[in-house]
């Protein structure tokens, strides 16, 4: 039996907050969807429990969600409650597997104790990550899961770039730029005409954000740092800081680790200079009444443009901008706030084509050629998964 | 007696590890240095005081400068010792006067305790700095001082770049993107061919380093933000970065804030990464056998083209690069370092002109001018304190 015989593989992205799903069937025949789903709100009063299946809501319904634990158990009820055949694998996404893990990987027990020893590298995604590879041991033992990092397509950044400029010794214990929203990138650059020659910038833009320069497909810097805290200005995120500013709010307003690991990551960015939201479709429904909301939206913007400035240097110009992710697809009011004040640097962004995107929304002459791209980071988890399954043969 | 009267300015440039003085006689004569000196290396064992009066070397003895104070006697008495007259008025450069103070202004009470009040903003700099102007109260009661701040250039700044993406209520308390090196960059911006129009990027390069936007001579943006700590991969301090590697110090390592400042302030930058020497020159000479001083030199440059593509974007394009400062004027290699790899972005550095340079060092169809221009920060101090000292009619 061939790799390219038709296999079922489950996505797990698993959060502290949610756990979304999908299944795909990959081989000979393509690679098809079959079902999506998530369990959303865990730990809040009513939690939700969806599944989709083709075009069909097989199911959508609100339950209790204490914790982590159940909202897994109710992925797989849902599965079963679907009649969803027990896949063939399972793919996790891992936002970071520290210094010892950057490759995709088959998970065995190495592996995992390796990730175990990693929490210090995502304390705040890790956990719930290692308790979903957990929970899939614990209801299908024989079925083989794999690990997806959304720092693999990091590794290709040369040490200049990855090196923080701290002492040495840092640097040895694994204190350095990893760079995340790999899977995106991974899956917009395999989208990319001809290969993705040339100098490429992809703006993963959603509630999360970040930046890569991409040159002749390869990763050569990228705007988040150790943790998904870092780089551009995002919804509830700082993004890149003068280290004074959290000196001065240690200093003068004696703020802890936890109070300010709270500040960075859930009150600054777009919800703390609006003042009302870190949702950016909300904030461009309240801009034309709320200064605040047009403020939090031109910062985003301005941020964005920085960024792209700082990885055309980086790559010594460019040929290609792609925006993707939440944002990066469907707000164009943003796309063009980024686009129109760089035309002076090539950049020249074609205002009919923006507003409702197939794939290319740049002028026809423009230097810089603007595209959008909706990103696929299920799939992309679903192929490496299928790529790394042992054969049956193999396993049996 | 009109302000066309030759005065006597003494300038001030106060650490906590030396006092840099110059004496300047300003009117309709024109401008000239007239003294210059310093008293370094206080609290080490073995301090220094010299004074140089026109050509000639007037002063350089060793001696003891347990404290600030007594570099600060010592500084007055080598004027004494030299017959420098008593100033018509002393100019402090101010690093920072916090939110209250960007305009260079006369010292009253008022200033002097709005300055006082203002520490937090700037606590490494301003002690020292209130404590030259206290010492010269004391000696010269009835000298009128000036404070010039180092963010006043920032003042045309929108708000769109020097707001934090941090709740609002941090904004009010003063918690923002001010900016330094404001004298020298207002220095520069005076020295330009006509009048500065364009767009025009400084870089101030030195052991501190920020590079500043500038649109037809209004500053639009600069590299440091709050304090003198961001920005710029610098000779020991870090510059920008994620906030997660201060969380990652503070909860795996235990950091305390007084550890951070350390770290970031002062073991960082070249010397953290090269982990020999904060100074280029020294990095310069060991480069060739020392590939730690080599990488920091790269990963220096490798900040600087970022931040020059940043600055661009923020000015839709660019016509000058301006390098000042310690580094910018006299490390022909760095300059070579940060322009090469711009060539695409339209910056052509002419190899012959940068090792031995007059004023431009770019190729004549370069579509950027690349300018090398030495800064002056005490004449620019002198310049200020002149224009706002009040005629001798009004003073008595």
């Amino acid at each position: 039996m061939s790799i390219a015989t038709t296999r079922h593989v489950l996505c797990l992205n698993s959060g502290s907050s949610s756990i979304k799903f999908a299944v795909f069937a990959l081989g000979a025949a393509g690679e098809k969807k079959r079902a999506e789903g998530a369990a959303e709100r865990i730990g809040q009063s009513v939690g939700r429990l969806w599944l989709r299946w083709g075009e069909e809501q097989a199911i959508d319904r609100q339950l209790a969600l204490p914790q982590q634990q159940d909202a897994l158990k109710a992925v797989f009820a849902a599965l079963a409650e679907a009649r969803c055949a027990t896949p063939d694998g399972v793919g996790h996404r891992i936002v970071s597997g520290g210094p010892r893990h950057q490759t995709h990987c088959l998970v065995d027990n190495q592996v995992l104790s390796d990730l175990r020893a990693s929490l210090r590298f995502a304390p705040l995604h890790l956990p719930a990550e290692i308790a979903a590879i957990e929970a899939v041991q614990a209801v299908w033992p024989h079925i083989p899961q794999v690990a997806c990092f959304d720092t693999a397509f990091h590794q290709s950044i040369p040490e200049i770039a990855s090196r923080l400029p701290l002492p040495r010794n840092l640097w040895q214990e694994g204190v350095r730029k990893y760079g995340f929203h790999g899977l995106s990138y991974e899956y917009i650059v395999g989208r990319l005409p001809n290969h993705a020659t040339g100098k490429t910038i992809i703006a993963h833009l959603g509630n999360g954000a970040s930046m890569a320069a991409v040159h002749n497909g390869q990763c050569r810097d990228t705007t988040m740092g150790l943790t998904p805290t870092g780089g551009l200005v995002m919804g509830t995120r700082s993004g890149d800081l003068d280290p004074g500013v959290l000196l001065y709010l240690m200093e003068e307003k004696g703020y802890n680790a936890g109070q300010l690991e709270r500040l960075l990551n859930h009150l600054s960015g777009l919800l703390g200079i609006s003042a009302s939201s870190g949702d950016m479709q909300t904030l461009l429904k309240l801009r034309g009444g709320d200064p605040h909301a047009a403020q939090a939206i031109d910062i985003f913007a301005y941020s964005a443009r920085k960024a792209i400035g700082s990885l055309m240097a980086v790559l010594g110009g460019l040929d290609r901008l792609v925006f993707t992710g939440g944002i990066g697809e469907h707000a164009a009011a943003i796309r063009w706030a980024i686009c129109r004040p760089l035309l002076g640097l090539g950049l020249e962004i074609d205002p009919v084509a923006n507003e409702d995107p197939e794939l290319r929304i740049s002028m026809p002459h423009s230097p810089v050629e603007i595209l959008v791209i909706p990103t696929n980071e299920d799939l992309m988890i679903a192929r490496h998964c299928h790529r790394l399954l042992p054969t049956r043969e193999h396993r049996r």
